[in-house]
């Protein structure tokens, strides 16, 4: 599959000496934000996040062959993103099902965006 | 026996009841992203990465200010972004001018994508 390459429009209004607009992001921002950066700081716990990106809601019972860890630690790794504010979790019947939080993901990459 | 070539489809499972693609991120791409990740878990290196996101090049003597931190502290963080390859620096003189890795960004936004 052919991928077409959008041309790259640089941003040049930048007169010379043009003063650093230097605005970090709010203080308070960074605090929830980083928690859910350091939340995603593992591999076992990436990896989970990139299956429920990709399939929706899953009973944790599905969860533990893909990423190759035992129920207990694909649980431990949810519950880790879950008080991040990255997945919610639904009982249905005996199991529990598992989604990403779209909007939590989203605020992810609004902080990484570059100018 | 010649191999033909698929062309790639896009697995988008939109039928009803489409079995899920627990396809999880590869775990080699897992551990150098999760890297990353686990260096923006910090607040402040999360404000130093989107002074610099917005900013391009800054020496390292006016990123104190803004972070509200010592130089020794803010060297600190940026040699662990730098170590985790979210940011370069380069000998300006006598100062140290430290920019974005645009690409590694790109690479973090791109693994938050949510279906």
């Amino acid at each position: 599959m052919g991928v077409k390459e959008l041309p790259l429009v640089q941003v040049t209004g930048v007169e010379c000496c043009a003063p650093l607009a230097l605005e970090p992001l709010a203080e308070a921002d960074a605090e929830v934000l980083s928690e859910r950066f350091a939340a995603l700081g593992d591999p076992v716990r990436l990896r989970l996040v990139s299956l429920l990106a990709n399939a929706g809601a899953v009973c944790v019972c599905d969860l533990t062959e893909p990423v190759g860890r035992s129920q207990g630690t694909v649980s431990h790794h949810l519950k880790v993103l879950s008080k991040a504010g990255l997945v919610t979790s639904e009982k249905r019947g005996r199991n529990i099902w598992y989604s990403i939080v779209p909007s939590a993901l989203e605020s992810l990459r609004a902080a990484l965006v570059t100018r």
